[in-house]
Formats: structure tokens, sequence, C-alpha cells
């Protein structure tokens, strides 16, 4: 059992969300990915298709975010606010690992936390994102791209920092050349050392 | 001992050099730090400071590189030329840490290395200036953030990468919120569980 909140960033990709789930089950905490889509929705009373289409729609978003809009907020904007919640009241709660969603920025000033970066080659990530997520070989460089670009935008118009950059997590691990398994073992490691300092 | 090579670029002010010494001295393989200059001025001729010198002053550098120009090469790819092959030999000299010059993109196509970024919030940099490099408290903030760009400017001029950049590295580790100790014993472990691998 960890005392730690463990947000994590990835590529797409890259198996970040694999390493998270991974840490959750060796270290018996719960483990939030797309179940924050779920609470946020059932707390805001949108749906979760509609939550998930606002995480997508930050760059080309000026029409969309202005057909949806409400409350003088656009609708990703609401959408960043009720996850954010979520995401401080799950890590109230106790330990976890918490996937995305900007979480190590909204965690930014809460103690005991862990922010880690995933990333990978592209030639990795396409070859993953071909044989485990089932993308057709013709669409899955613009499908990693799209991806990453979204991301990225969602990340950098939400915080103040600039996703994958280093500077914003504790660690960032190439899942590529150290591999799916070293990396959430280095993490483990790193996580019982943090711990013992607490 | 180790049977990697492992390359150590820093943010100035972030310990990364001293977790290079501790690895080393935890491997017991040679460390690379100041001593390629050593190395790189036997072999050119130039003197140890003209080269320090050169390493400085990739940015303003029209009228210095002018000034010092032979065979037709800037002063500055001149000695970058030089510390490349020089880090090129002792990577295939054994297992070695290497710290700073670029020598993550320079030996990107050797096998059996681990590339290595250590950075840090700017107050402990600022913090780590004054009490152990004992620069003025009035000079401080100048001086790591002169040499932050020095650093900058150098590796993006003479790689296709970005310095810092995580996708460049294996691990990057936040000597401030983790404690050089910390980041040592966790590249130590990684080490180790890459070792395995080999």
């Amino acid at each position: 059992m960890s005392c730690l909140i463990i947000t994590i960033g990835r590529e797409y990709g890259s198996g970040g969300s694999l390493v998270a789930k991974k840490l959750a089950e060796a270290l018996s905490i719960p483990f939030y990915d797309k179940k924050l889509i779920e609470i946020a929705a059932k707390e805001t009373g949108l749906s979760e298709e509609f939550i998930r289409e606002a995480e997508q729609h930050r760059t080309s978003s000026f029409l969309y975010n202005l057909s949806f809009s409400s409350r003088n907020l656009p609708v990703s904007d609401q959408v960043f606010i009720a996850e954010s919640k979520v995401i401080k009241r799950v890590a109230e709660g106790g330990p976890c690992v918490i996937v995305g969603r900007c979480a190590n920025y909204v965690l930014r000033e809460q103690k005991n936390c862990l922010h880690v970066f995933i990333h990978a080659p592209l030639s990795d990530r396409f070859q993953r994102a071909r044989e485990e997520y089932r993308i057709p070989a013709d669409e899955v460089q613009a499908c990693v791209l799209k991806h990453d670009k979204a991301r990225a935008a969602y990340y950098n118009y939400f915080t103040t920092g600039q996703w994958g950059k280093c500077q914003d997590y504790d660690i960032t691990l190439n899942s590529g050349t150290l591999g799916i398994d070293i990396a959430a073992s280095a993490l483990l490691d790193l996580i019982q050392k943090k711990e013992a300092t607490i």
C-alpha cells in the first residue's frame, strides 16, 4: 500500500496507461483514467460522450465551444473545472494513480505526489497503436499525431506549463528504449524510496 | 561494475554532476566531466581555457568565431568535433559516465547507453549555486540563467534535438523534488534492471 498520489501524463501509444495500471495493481491503490469522465459526468449532468468530446476539442474549438457554451464559460473550461474538482477530491481520499487530465498541474500544491510522464519514440508508438489499439495501418500515423496534438493543446491551454516538458514532472521515462516492465518497476523502486522519506 | 555508458545532461545548479559522480563511484567506472576538456585540448593543441570559452560562446559568437576561425570551420564547431571524437573513443573504451557536451546525441547510435537529464526548480538551483558553488547572492540569478542559456544554445545548435526535452533522454529526474540521493539511487536501480536485459 502506497502513501503517494501518482499522476501519469503520457504520449499516445507510449503504454503510459499500462504502466499506470501496473503501478496501481502492485501498490493496491485505486486507478483513475476514464473513470474520471464517469464521475465528472455524474456530477455535472453532462454525458460521458460530451465530456470525452470536450477533452479532444481544445484546439479548433471556437465554434464548438460557442455552440455548447453556458454559464459564461466555454464548454471545455467547464469540463476542465469539473474534472479538476474530481481529481482534487479523489486525491483527498488517499493514495491513487491518476492518468492524464493535467492531474500533475491540478495537484501541484498537494504534498506527497509523484508526477510522472511516459513517452516513447514514434516508431514504438505506431507499433503499439497498430498491435494493441487495433488502429488500421494506414491510419496509425495520423491517429498518433492527432492525439498528441490534442493532449498538448489541452495541457498547454489549461496549465502554465508545457505538455511533456520534463520540468513539469518529477520523473519522465522512455518506455520505448527501457520497456514497459522496466519503466513500471523503476517507478515502484522510486516510490518506495520517496515513501521512506515521508 | 556496470556494462552501460551513462550520459548525463543537467541544468546548472541541479546537482547533476554530483549525481553523475555518485553513479560512477557506486559502479566503479570512469567519470568524464571537465576531463573531456583536458583530453580534447591535448588532442587538438588548443588550450583548455580556449575550449572552455568555446563551449560557452555558442550564441553571441559570430565575431568570436570569426576571429579564431581556421580550417574553414568556426572554432566552436572545431571544439564540438574534437570533443565528440573524445566522447566516442572513451565510450568505445567501455562503461563510463559522461557529463554534458551533448554526449547523448553524440552516442545516439551506440548500444547499451542510458541517457539521463537532471533538472530542478529554479529556487533549488539558486540555493545550490549560492551554497555549493559560492556564487555571490546578488549574482546567483544571472549566473544560473546565463549557464542554462549557454547550455541550451550549445545543445540546440549542435544536435537535432532540444536541450532538456524529455524525448531526447531515457529518463529525466527532478533532483529538487526527489533529492540528490534518491535521484542517484533510482538511477542505480534502473541501471541494474537495464543491465539484466542485456
